[in-house]
């Protein structure tokens, strides 16, 4: 695809940088843009420019922060012997977003990744092992994604605190709530029957 | 879904304003920004103001031009005499790129929708009658989408150029160049059929 102006190229070309963002997609961003009114376009162009002057990431947790330690980290109310590892942080929202946890977080910023040239030095696991010789932590959760590179991760993470004493769980897989049986793949299937809980903890929810 | 931060809700946000992009695909966008280097942000929020700054419409056909006049139009070897019209810029540039147009566009900004609430006045479709009435032009090339709000241009342009002495035209209508005859749906075929051009004008391209 060529393009004639080389504003737009610009813009084209930035903006393609987003991920699952192709040429065609960016240009059709950019067009609706350029047809918009300045001010909203102002105002997106400054929303993106404050993500990196007022955002950091947590000293304790890496999520991400406007402060050096994160709500959630700072929070006296929170469970400091729980920490539930998550690859981003959306998965921390997504958790948050149930009102079902009360301990703490650790976000690894990716997961170990071979193919995309990911390796464990460049995930947020040396500060884990830190955090995890503190005594006050009893319990580590895995919440990782069940594809090849979250099993991987997950399989590195399990070495790496084999010589810890905290207890190592991993979030329940099974059919979702609503969904029926009947097309449910084997191996999840097989995993909701083996992990099967005692029907009086329906009862407390 | 609730964020929890401030400014990543705002760039939330402001992202989701683009077209078909969700809360979900915004935050991924987000997200993505936040991990991403400063520099490369600085470089998407600025070539986004951009956008808005350097750019204008072309005062003769409204495509997205730096100058009063585009590239296009103020050209001295394309021909003046055939104006071809079309929805938005990104059409300009499909048929720029086939390299077989050599005359001018009127680019409407947008398509008849009453579903949408946009009417012929929103378009651009006023200018094109003053365009017409020099008497420079000899054919109008309708080129846009053959959807409802498509042929509804059409027909709305057709209707206005009636007491015009020019030769009206659509873009020919048929099976894609590589694609098989039993996949293609009856309209399209019927179109090919009832449109058959004389074999010898495949040997002149």
């Amino acid at each position: 695809m060529e393009l004639s102006n080389k504003i737009i190229e610009q813009a084209v070309e930035a903006v393609s940088k987003l991920p699952g963002v192709g040429k065609k997609t960016a240009l059709r961003y950019v067009i609706h843009l350029v047809k918009s009114d300045a001010s909203s376009v102002y105002q997106l162009s400054s929303a993106l420019t404050q993500l990196k002057t007022e955002l950091k990431f947590c000293n304790n947790c890496n999520n991400i922060t406007e402060l050096l330690i994160c709500n959630i980290c700072s929070n006296d109310t929170r469970d400091k012997s729980i920490i539930c590892i998550v690859q981003d942080y959306r998965d921390v929202l997504a958790i948050e977003n149930t009102g079902l946890y009360r301990g703490l977080y650790h976000v690894l910023g990716g997961l170990i990744s071979p193919m995309e040239g990911i390796g464990p030095n460049q995930l947020n696991i040396e500060n884990l092992l830190t955090r995890v010789s503190n005594n006050q932590v009893k319990e580590i959760i895995l919440a990782l994604n069940t594809t090849m590179e979250g099993e991987t991760t997950s399989f590195f993470i399990f070495k790496k605190l084999a010589p810890f004493n905290v207890n190592l769980s991993v979030i329940a897989r099974g059919i979702a709530v609503g969904d029926e049986l009947e097309y449910t793949d084997e191996v999840t299937l097989g995993r909701s029957i083996t992990n099967r809980v005692p029907f009086d903890s329906l009862l407390k929810k």
